[in-house]
Parts: C-alpha cells; sequence; structure tokens
C-alpha cells in the first residue's frame, strides 16, 4: 500500500475539540437543558414516541464526570452516501471510549445497515482506525443505503446487540438515517432492550440543517472541492475567453451545494430550485434568463461564462414536474412494452404527442431530443422516468442555445455560444476533510461517546457555534425528536425529521440575490483554490460562506 | 473584486530561483557551452536557419555581468491552452527586467500571437503585475491560437516591434509555438531588425520534453489537479464499492498526462496510447483487457474500480484511425449532402455498411450506437469527424459492457457492472500553480530576460535538474533549432521541434508496467488529495512521479 505524502502527513493532524471537551474524560459533566417538544405536530410524534419524546437538551461543560461506571460495548454504522469525516466521527467516539476505559469496545458494522443486520463487522484497534485519521472516504467500514425502518429489522438489530453485549449504536447518516435512529431507540426503550442509539447529522447536501443542527458534516468539504474546480474553470473561461460552462452540482433535491458553491466563486449564474419552485417558472423563463446573460456579456464582446447547475433543478421546475408524472402514466404497466415496440422514434414520437396533454407537449416540445429520447428509453425498474439521470447541465444549454437563435434572428444578439458540460459529485464525497470537517467531525464522535455515557438515547450529537473557533464550540445533544415533524411518505403519515431546503428569506440567499444581477454581466469570479490545511488561518480554518453568512 | 483567502495569502509567496540567479541581476554572468545541432536532419536544419543555428548552449552562473547596459523594450505573448504558472513567467520577466533597470518596459500582447499582429497590449506596471502573482490562468493578457507563421505575419510583427522600440519578444508557448519562435527569430535576424526572440516551454500535455526540456510548466500543477479528483473518485468508488469510473484525462495525442495521474493514482486500468499503437491493439482487445479486471474484482466481490483514458487513445488504436479515414472520405465534398438527406439512421446506416470496407465495417458495428452517430453526425467545417469529441470514456465502457455479457454468457463472470464517467480538462489548467510551477515559471521568465540582456535570440529559456531542489537548478538557455527534426506536416516537410510521446522504455512507463498487474486485480489506490502550498515540504514541494522516476 502506497501512501500518497499528504495522507501520511494528515496522520499527524490532531483534530481540535471544542473547549468545553478539552480538559480530559474526567472533566466532562452535564448541563441539563429545557424540555423539547418537536417543531410540528406535537401531540402526534409524543404519541409515537412515548419513551423517548420530550426529553431536554444538554450541553456538556467541564466539571467533574458523574457518569456510572460501566463497561461499554458500542456498535456504529455508516449509513448513505459518502461525506468527508465520516472516518473522524468514528476515530473520536473511539478516542472518547478507549479513553474512558481501555476495555472498552467499539464494534463497527460493515456496509452500512446492512451489516448491522447480517451481523458483519470488525472491532477496532488502535492500528486499524489510526490508518483513517483525517483522511476521507468511508471505507474504514464501508457503507449502504438499506433502511432500518421495520420492527422485524429492529428485532434483528437487538439480537445482534445481544450477541455481542452492545448497548448502544451510534448511526452516522443524513435526514432518514437520524429519523430511523429515533425509531430504534423507541423500539429499544420501548422493549427495554437497554441499548441507546445515538445520531450523527451527515450528507454533503447540506439538507439536514434546522435551529439547532447549524451544518451538517462533509457540506464544507465537498462544497470546497466543488468550488475549487468551479474557481479553476473560471479562471479557464476568463483566460480563453470562448466557452460557456454549465457545471451541475451534487446536493440532491436541495441547492445548498449550488448557493455554497456560487458564493464561494460569483458565477455569472446560478440556478436555485427552491426559487424556481416559488415563482413557478417555467423552463422557458429559466433559459431566457440565462440567455439574457450571455447576451449582455456577448455586447461586451465576452463570449463565455459560468452557470451553476443543482443536481435536482428539474423536480423544482413545476411544468416539467407535470411532465415526468405524464410520461409516468403514459408508460404505466403494460404500456411499455406497447410503446417499446413502435419501430422508429418517429413513430414513438407521434404515440407521445398523442398522450400528452396539450401544455406538456409543448414542454416536451422544446427539449433537446437527447433529453426526449432519455425521458422516454432509459426508466427505473418501476417504469418511471429517472430524474436524476437528466443531464440537466445539457438541458438548460440547448434551451439556451434556442433562445440565443431567436435573439439572433431578431437583431439582439451577434455572439458566440460554445457549451461545454461538467457534473461535480463524487469528486468531493470522499475528499480529505478540511480542517472544520476534521475537527467538527470528530468532536461530533468524541461527543457521541459522551451522551452515551451519561445514558441519553433519541440523541443527535450536536456541536453548535460553528462559526467560531473551536475553543468556542458548544458540544451538547438534543432529541432527534425535536426536529420531527409528520409528512406524507408513499401515500402514509410518516414522523420525520424535517428536510431543509434553501430558505429564500435567508441570508446566504439574500446575499446571492443583492449580487447577482452584477455577476450575471460582469466578469466577477473568485477562485478559491484547492482546500489548504496547512498556513495561515484566514486560508485553512475558513467555514462556508452560508454558515458564516447565517450566523453574522 | 473579490479575492479569495487563498488569492490573497499567496500573493505574498516569494517564487524560488535557481541559486546561481539569486545573487542579484551583477551577479549573473554567462558561461558558454558546447556548440549545438539539430537532434536529426542537421543539414536541412541548418539551411533552413542560417542566421540562429548551431549556436552554443549556455547557463548562467554567478560571477560579474558582463552584458552591455541598454534599455530594454520587450514584449511578451501567450500563446495556446492555459497552463499553471503562466502568469508568473510573466512576473519573472517583469521583475528581471526592472530590477536590471527600472526604465526598462515590458509589453503584454493581448489574446495571443492575434495581439501581436493586431497592436493590442497593454504596458506593464508593479500594480498590475502584483494582480497575478503565483495566481493560475492566463487572463493577465489572455491567449490564443492564431499561428504565428508565414513571413507576412513576421513583416507585421517587425512593424510592430519598430513602433514601439521593441527589440525582444518572449513567446510562451508549446511545440508549434516554439518552432514559429525559431522561425521569427530567423527572420528577424536574417533581416536585421534586431528583434530578439526567446521561448519558454509551456504545455500542461507534458509533450514538449526532451534531452534538454526536462518538463513543460503547468503539467505539475494540472497533473496534480486531476490526481486530486481521481484519487478522490478512487476513495468514493473503495468506500459504495458500487461503480466502475471511466475518467479521460486531458493531454492531447500523447498520454504523459494519464501515466502521471496513473503513477499518482495507481487506479485499476489506465490505457497509453503509444503502447497501444506500438502493439496494434484492437478495440476489441482493449475491452477485453479491462473487462479481465472487472470480472477478476467482480470475482472478489469488487464490482467498483476506476480507469483512466487519455484523450488523445483513438487515434492510437490503428483500426479507428482507418474507419476514421475512411468515413472521411465516405463523406467527403458532396456526400455529406447526400448523406445528410437520407430520412432515418436505418437508412443511414445501411449507406455506411455499403460504404465502409468489410474490416471497417466490423469495427463500426461494435461501437455503441451514440458514439456510431457522433462519427457521422458531428463534422467540422472540412467534414472530417472531430476525433477530440469522441466520448471515449463512454466508449470503451459500452464495449467493456458487451464484453462482460459474453463472459456472462460463458458462466466465467458474475458480476455488476455500474460505469460513471468523467472528463477532467478545464478543471486544471487554470490551477494555482503548485510550488513547483510557481518557482519554475517564475525562474524561466526571469531567465528568459537574461538571455534577452545577454543579447541571445532563438534560444529557449531553460531550467534544468529540476527533480532536485530550487537551489541547485541549473538556469540557461539552448537554441530551439537543436531540438528540431523536419517532419511531414500537411503535405510538406517542415522543421518542428520533435514532440514527445510517452517512451515505452521510459522509467515511467516501464514502472507502470512492472505495478499494473497488481493494480488491476487488487486495490491499491493511492489518494493524493489536494495541492498544498504550505506545510511540511515533503507535501508541498513534491514533483512528478514522472520527473523523479526520469532523473532517479
Amino acid at each position: 500500500m502506497k501512501l500518497s505524502a499528504l495522507q501520511i502527513s494528515r496522520y499527524q493532524y490532531v483534530p481540535k475539540l471544542p473547549g468545553m471537551l478539552r480538559n480530559g474524560i474526567s472533566e466532562i459533566c452535564v448541563k441539563d437543558g429545557n424540555a423539547t417538544q418537536s417543531v410540528a405536530d406535537q401531540e402526534k410524534i409524543k404519541a409515537l414516541f412515548p419513551n423517548t419524546y420530550g426529553k431536554n437538551e444538554i450541553t456538556f461543560q467541564r466539571g467533574q464526570n458523574t457518569s456510572a461506571p460501566k463497561k461499554q460495548v458500542v456498535g456504529v454504522i455508516l449509513s448513505g452516501g459518502q461525506a468527508p469525516g465520516g472516518h473522524n466521527v468514528v476515530c473520536g467516539l473511539y478516542d472518547a471510549l478507549k479513553a474512558t476505559d481501555k476495555e472498552n469496545v467499539l464494534y463497527g458494522f460493515k456496509g452500512g445497515p446492512s451489516g448491522l443486520l447480517e451481523d458483519d463487522y470488525i472491532v477496532f484497534d488502535d492500528a486499524y482506525i489510526d490508518q483513517f485519521r483525517n483522511t476521507g472516504g468511508f471505507d474504514i467500514i464501508g457503507s449502504g443505503r438499506t433502511k432500518l425502518e421495520s420492527e422485524e429489522q429492529f428485532a434483528v438489530v437487538a439480537q445482534v446487540c445481544k450477541k455481542h453485549g452492545i448497548t448502544a449504536i451510534v448511526i452516522i447518516g443524513g435526514d432518514d438515517s437520524n429519523t430511523n435512529a429515533a425509531v430504534l431507540a423507541e423500539y429499544f426503550a420501548a422493549n427495554n432492550t437497554g441499548v441507546q442509539v445515538i445520531g450523527c447529522p451527515k450528507t454533503i447536501d447540506g439538507d439536514l440543517k434546522n435551529e439547532d443542527i447549524e451544518c451538517s458534516f462533509g457540506f464544507d468539504t465537498a462544497t470546497k472541492t466543488y468550488s475549487e474546480m468551479i474557481g479553476n474553470i473560471e479562471r479557464d473561461a476568463n483566460s480563453a475567453k470562448k466557452y460557456w460552462h454549465f457545471i451541475k452540482v451534487m446536493g440532491r433535491s436541495a441547492s445548498h451545494v449550488a448557493l455554497e458553491c456560487a458564493l464561494e466563486t460569483q458565477p455569472n449564474i446560478c440556478l436555485i430550485g427552491e426559487e424556481i419552485a416559488a415563482k413557478k417558472m417555467s423552463l422557458s423563463q429559466i433559459a431566457e434568463d440565462i440567455a439574457d446573460s450571455v447576451a449582455s456579456r456577448a455586447a461586451k464582446g465576452w463570449n463565455f461564462g459560468v452557470a451553476i447547475i443543482p443536481e435536482g433543478i428539474v423536480e423544482f421546475v413545476p411544468e416539467f414536474s407535470v411532465l415526468i408524472a405524464e410520461i409516468n402514466e403514459l408508460l404505466a404497466g403494460e404500456k411499455t412494452a406497447q410503446f417499446n415496440a413502435l419501430p422508429t422514434w418517429e413513430d414513438k414520437y407521434a404515440f407521445i404527442e398523442n398522450g400528452l396533454t396539450k401544455e406538456s407537449m409543448a414542454v416536451f416540445a422544446i427539449l433537446p431530443e437527447s433529453i426526449q429520447q432519455q425521458l422516454f428509453l432509459e426508466r427505473d425498474p418501476h417504469g418511471n422516468v429517472q430524474v436524476s439521470l437528466i443531464e440537466s447541465e445539457k438541458l438548460f444549454s440547448a434551451l439556451v442555445k434556442d433562445k440565443l437563435a431567436e435573439k439572433k434572428a431578431a437583431g439582439t444578439y451577434n455572439g458566440k455560444f460554445a457549451p461545454i458540460h461538467h457534473f461535480f459529485g463524487y469528486e468531493g464525497r470522499c475528499a480529505f476533510p478540511s480542517n472544520f470537517d476534521a475537527d467538527y467531525c470528530y468532536s461530533l464522535g468524541y461527543n457521541a461517546f459522551m451522551l452515551i455515557q451519561y445514558g441519553y438515547t433519541g440523541y443527535l450529537s450536536k456541536v453548535s457555534n460553528l462559526s467560531k473557533p473551536a475553543e468556542e464550540w458548544i458540544a451538547g445533544g438534543m432529541p432527534i425528536t425535536k426536529m420531527m415533524n409528520i409528512e406524507r411518505r408513499n401515500g402514509k403519515d410518516k414522523p420525520v425529521i424535517r428536510k431543509a431546503l434553501v430558505e429564500l428569506d435567508g441570508k446566504p440567499f439574500k446575499f446571492f440575490e443583492a449580487n447577482r444581477e452584477e455577476w450575471k454581466n460582469e466578469t466577477c469570479y473568485t477562485y478559491p483554490g484547492a482546500i489548504q490545511y496547512y498556513g495561515p488561518t484566514e486560508v485553512c480554518d475558513l467555514t462556508t460562506r452560508t454558515l458564516a453568512l447565517e450566523q453574522e
């Protein structure tokens, strides 16, 4: 195994803990906060979580450790998509556990929740853990997308815990995984299994965020990595002066990642799905908006630009959602085979024209043929359109091209338009965590163990005051039920952690909105460059613009 | 203008000069080396360059500056694609020029060679230059791809120089630009214009390299940027354990960039165009080779992997080159219109089947339909296939898919194959230069001015011993004619700098070859992480593996 110079060097990095956790395990005590209630639907949530609802928020502070001595055997899983810093959560958890008692044991279940169901695990020791300190990826134990949500599964988990003497599980995951952590905690409490459950807020998408959780881990590093590349591309655009770059970025439905990257790099265009939905914008309006920037820049001789497109954008365009729903209907059940049997694309097109409403056909008709075909030819096992596979960066550049042709015909545009497409996602999910994420994650893990040690269950490990230096961070725990409301999922009412979309009256969006007109028509690019782990603190320890604006 | 924290911080970086140039302008003298001759075709080259052929190589050393005092008015252009460090060449040139005499003047001609032809320029001053120190991009004066090669153009350049009193031009470019620099130098000398010409070796592609030029600038930073991303993707692949990533990297024809990235990241597969050409491999053989890796890994339960594909790969596959030539022939002249008039793809396919040889049709038939269509539907203004647009990353993954289907039918493969495609190019051309490129480029520019000051023309600024610390670097100059031979270009014999392809008996390829079988079947990924500008020297001042291996 050949390690890179950076990896070897990062092993030496000592993550910074919140000041209140820096005095050693024996000097950490609990300060009780207020009792909590869920953000909405209190009665329903309370009824669903009779044993874990309404508990107090707590913070840790310096003071004599009053937890009961007990040998701790803990299990940990990583759930869902990779996020930088996941390894440090495990390292922080391990270090606090071992610092409390050398005899304590940490099990890592492999491949996500399925590892817990299949009893597939490793037992961590120093030598193994040390290979993963301050590194990216989830390869320490792997991850997976199995949902841990049924009573049958919970019973299996209880069995596995009993077998190993495990009395606490730490689940590192996003909003769904932490929702399930709360349900599992309630199950364990109701059934007197004696097993605690603690969650840790993970996701590069930034949509696990609320008045308690200031940000999910991984968002900082992933957006810095994408911003590095977007900035490099901006500098290339501004040097070559001949391309328009359409850059799609990961982030699922919400546009947090796109917005943060825009705040970092000041591109000409950044679409925000939440705004498009709120304004009920059509594809044509969005394309017109981009084409205006292209034309106004072309008038200055600038036939170049950069546009950021969030991954989830098409779901937010009302007319497009309708089109997708109609297509799913049109090809439901046996109709797919009937459609597939049509010999040529022309025949298929006629079938589509016949089957869609006039309004949806108008939307369909303006799509580039490659996207039209994709909508009908590539479908998931249930016959549905695979929205996440739609190459929206190509969709919008094609629509803009059409708009520019109109402008050219009208004599209002006389430039050149050469688009280039990019999609950034996998590049950022496993980067070496930034100092911020390395510190934050280590603290979350360390803190998670303290919550276990003090007997809490159904809590999310919470570290806050994050725009300040780590010394001033506040460590504690929050009942997960506090963040829940009831939402309709697959036709059923479910208690879930409310997913955070970009708030259009929030400071990050407001800042973007106040500046984007200038960014659109001028060249205001900012080039963040590669994440730095060493050197001046103003370079190495910067948090996101989103967090800075939210907390200013 | 909002500057990033890194950019502000990088302004403070002081690039390292070769030791022999560190004592101030008054302490730099010339040490004459041997007379030179071209690497091949000596008589022909000599005849073409009567005034500039056969000059001595020179190096600089510490000693009293013996150059004649003279007010220097110098022009500089950036030519061709961006490469990190270009700004520092200009800064080094400016600093040496001003350190020699405050009255000296540096003109920057805008947008590449065309700026020189159109007399479009700025005059540099401290305030302007300081904005660009240690930054990426070519936006300081822009670049362009106009070729400066005809006598008519040279006469215009001579006029522009005369108008401003310019007596030296520095051309920062790749092999073609430096070839043209030599021809321009000869023209100026033959016509007694009194204008010197000095070249600087630029290109991220790494193909401007020979026994004198150890590497072109920008290669270090660009490959580090691509390797950062490839490493991140490898870590993601090894965490998610369910995708095969096919990653195309820029680099034009030669596979230097792909090879360096492979040496940095140890992927499962890296294709090397030069090897494929030498072994006359077919598409089918290449796909079989990759499919073997997929199958052997799948047998271990590893349905993931990473393959690096050099941009220029398809040109090196003999049967594919033949196919392209036949297609160009098949659609030459009026036949394009005839082809385009065919109503359906089926009709077009029949036309193609009828027009190609049986051998080429067999190659065509195994291509995925999207590539087939691309070959016929997207053509350059001359009607030729646009080879650089061929999505070879998708081509190979599609071919591998077919091979795996065969293996599955034969019972020798039972895995899952989910490919994801990437193309990295624009992300790396304008990154903040690594410390190596910042130092190397600044030295090249500084050194270029010393060559001017000592009256040389037709020389390439040469800095060598590059795998050693900058203190030990050797600065000097080499007549460009030394690197030339005669090649057939567009039906004519032309004197050109020999382009460097990957040498199959060179140490970098040999190292790759010795290890790739293990990389293919095991998981030996190395994660280089982001370029670091601060911190431990073993992290920040690493050169490329290619250079280290070549000079070990």
